[in-house]
Formats: C-alpha cells, sequence, structure tokens
C-alpha cells in the first residue's frame, strides 16, 4: 500500500483519529479518509453522533457515511453478530472495488471496538486487502497536556482500564508508570487507594481532553471530591522511575 | 496554544515525529515544523545524520537547523550537561521571540530523549510557553504492521525495554500484551525465554518499520537463527486475554 496517496479500491482500512482534535490526526489517516469511498463509524447507544465521525468532520465530503450502534451490554455473542453484520457491508462494499475506511477515537488496536471488527475482517478478506492506520491514543494526550514524562531508561509502562481498583492497585508493584482508562465512576475508590500507597499527590487526571473549554486536568488526587468525572478520562500515575544499572545495556 | 496554525513566537515544542513515514506525523507537528524558525534534533555520535530530521525533511525549508550529538553513555552527569547546554540555546532563542520545535523519532515521552531535554526546559521556561506534540510510537507501529490487535476490554499493555530478560520474564505474569523496545542484542536470549514459556510462536518482532524495503517483519519468534536485528525492533508478545468479569464494569 502507498497510503500517503490515498485509499486504494478494494481495500479496506481501520483509521485511528486520534484523541479528539482534528490536528492530532496522521497525514496518513486523513489521506485515506478524504480519498475514501465509504466510511463506517460506530456510535454508542448513548450518543445521537459518532465522536471519531465528529473529528473526523472536516476532511469528510462526498463519502458515503454508514454509522453502526455498537453494543455496550457485556453480551459476546450480541457483540460478535453484530460485528459480523458491520464486516459483511465493509467486505461488499470492497468486492465491489470501493475503498472503505473504519474510524475510531484512538488507536484502533488499543481498547477500540475496530478490535473486534479487525477478526471479522481478517475471515472474510485476504491479508493484503485491508491495513491499520495508528492513532494518538490517550495516555498519550494526556500526558502531552500535562508535560510530563511517561518513561525513561529502564522504565516499564502500564496501561490498563481501571475497572478493578484491586487489579490497579498490585499493577504498582509492576510498573513505573501506569496510565489508566475508564476510569470514570471509580475515581473516587481510585483516589483513596492510591493516597495509601502515597501515590495520590503525584497522580494527575485529564478528562474531555481536546474538547475546547471543556479540557480538565487535575494535578494530583489527594482532594476528589467530585464523582461528576466523565467516561473519557485518563489518570496517570508516576510510580517510579527505573535508571540504567548495568553498563552494556542497549541505549 | 492554537498549534494547527502553527508556532507561537517565543514558544518552545517538543515533537514526535512518529515511527519513520513522512505521512504518521500528526497535521499538529507538520503545522509546529512548517512554521518554527528553529529546529533542533538530537543525532546518536554513530549516525551521520539526525533520523527525525530525515523523516520532517518534506517539511524543512528556511528554519535555522541545529543538531545535537546526544551522549550515548550512561553517564548521569553528562547526559544532564548535554541536555542543559542544548536547553540554554533554545531558551535563548525563544527569549529573542522565535519559535523552537525539538523533534525526536516516535513520541516525545516514551523512551525519548526529549524526556531529558524537558526538565532542563521546565527549570528555564514558565509552563505556559512549551509544550508537547505526541507522536506515533514504535510499538503501535508494529502492531499496526503485523494487523494484530494489543488490547480489548480488561487487557493489560505493558512497554518497557528488552534490557533485562529477567525482567521481561516476570512482566509475562502480570499483563496480557508486552510490547518490547531496544531488543537487537538480546533477540536470540529472548526468543530461548519466550519458548520455555510456549509464548515463541505468537510473538511478533518488526525491524526497520517505515523504511521502504528494508521492514522486516517476523511472525513467531520459534527460529530465530539471526543476531543481526537492529537497535530500531520491536517485539510484541501477546501473552494472553482478560475479557469482562463482572457486570456494571465500565465499557
Amino acid at each position: 500500500m502507498n497510503p500517503s496517496e490515498g485509499a486504494l479500491p478494494g481495500h479496506f482500512y481501520l483509521v485511528g483519529v486520534g484523541p479528539g482534535s482534528p490536528d492530532l490526526l496522521t497525514l496518513r489517516a486523513v489521506a485515506v479518509i478524504r480519498s475514501c469511498a465509504v466510511l463506517v463509524a460506530p456510535r454508542s447507544e448513548s450518543s445521537s453522533e459518532s465522536l471519531a465521525l465528529q473529528v473526523a468532520a472536516a476532511y469528510i465530503d462526498k463519502q458515503e457515511v454508514i454509522e453502526r450502534i455498537y453494543p455496550m451490554a457485556r453480551n459476546q455473542q450480541q457483540t460478535e453478530s453484530c460485528w459480523a453484520a458491520v464486516a459483511d457491508v465493509i467486505a461488499a462494499r470492497c468486492q465491489d472495488g470501493r475503498s472503505v475506511a473504519h474510524l475510531t477515537i484512538g488507536d484502533p488496536l488499543l481498547y477500540s471496538t475496530a478490535g473486534y471488527l479487525m477478526e471479522q475482517i481478517a475471515a472474510r478478506m485476504p491479508r493484503e486487502r485491508w491495513h491499520v492506520v495508528p492513532g494518538i491514543s490517550a495516555f498519550q494526550t494526556a500526558a502531552a497536556i500535562a508535560r510530563q514524562r511517561l518513561t525513561l531508561q529502564n522504565d516499564r509502562l502500564m496501561v490498563m482500564p481501571a475497572t478493578c481498583i484491586p487489579d490497579v492497585e498490585a499493577a504498582l508493584t509492576s510498573c513505573e508508570t501506569l496510565a489508566l482508562y475508564k476510569v470514570g465512576p471509580r475515581l473516587k475508590q481510585l483516589a483513596a487507594m492510591l493516597k495509601r500507597h502515597n501515590l495520590a499527590a503525584q497522580a494527575y487526571l485529564v478528562a474531555r481532553a481536546c474538547q475546547p473549554g471543556k479540557e480538565l486536568v487535575l494535578q494530583g488526587l489527594d482532594s476528589i471530591t467530585s464523582e461528576e468525572i466523565g467516561y473519557m478520562s485518563t489518570v496517570i500515575v508516576p510510580v517510579g522511575h527505573r535508571p540504567w544499572t548495568r553498563t552494556g545495556e542497549g541505549g
């Protein structure tokens, strides 16, 4: 593929549109979106519009746009049949010689609905006809907004959802930087646990990143009073630093 | 800042240029590079040219370009005085009302020389005058090239250097996906360790990503014979998958 020149007929692209700012897409993502015949985007049941389509709006003109509601229920079978149906539509359009791009927020390979779709596409299309265009992920954006280094030298970075606080607590011992997604309703619980480990003051939260006027950066989680942190929030916990220890280690 | 309109006079930008392909920079990175008065880039002692400058070459025209050799030695004091000197130059240019961008491969906050520079800049310039522009990191590129999902649902991603194989072995028990940087000279050792854990076949290596004609993708590390894998290589180990387990977990 030569994606800088745009999408090829009959090819499919899983495109990450980044964290939400129209200028944080890669040039490749923009080239693929602009030149595609068909754009597919997921939309949650609770939203009136696909967030990914909103982010890419400036690059959408005459493309056919297909929005699909994806199931939020944790029902494996329901999820699979939903994505199978979307994959059928995509494979049919490609079979007709059209180029198709599926847009998701962030990076398609990191906690993205694109991960479900990919399995279905791999079962329907030859490997050389579908591609992944990476995108800036939320943890990178959060650290960039807070201007904080994530890793250096021997540091280990752990990225995980904050869905289970004991799991998060366990992770503190195996990394130097911890990036937490899906914090939303567990923020108070998380802050209390971090306090017990003396890590609350150095932890920071970024919510609604790239939404002008709504972006929230909270340096220090030691005085959390609100529970009103939305779904699109990231907490980063700088746990420690592992310097180079031995000579001869790769630089 | 309004970075889509380019760099502001007197401001400094730590810009990630991504994994090496000129179309994998973000629009923001390109806008900042194009509009900057001064570009600073690190170069290793063993290279004749800065890799970051090569990647951004298409966007460089009349900017002043300053290349700095950065020390590869693990000498904390040498490293600090080197970056202090670079930060002095940058702060002076900004003081004169010029805009300056420092370019590094990948993301400036992930295992980047920008991490050293940032500390020095923070000590010299007010916080509102310097910014971080994130970039696509090597692990995202490796997975995109291999078309493999990194994480879904409750999965944990660990990113770390492969500088110490026992550390890598320990990490296998605390994540579902392991992304390893700086594999180079330890590839055989790594492959042997992964074999003992029955993970070598599913692991994959991507070397010289985004270098046309030189890119190498190795699916499965169970028959490693060569030691000739360069520094710019990433190994990803899919260790397992953690599905959603409880209802009520954030979607």
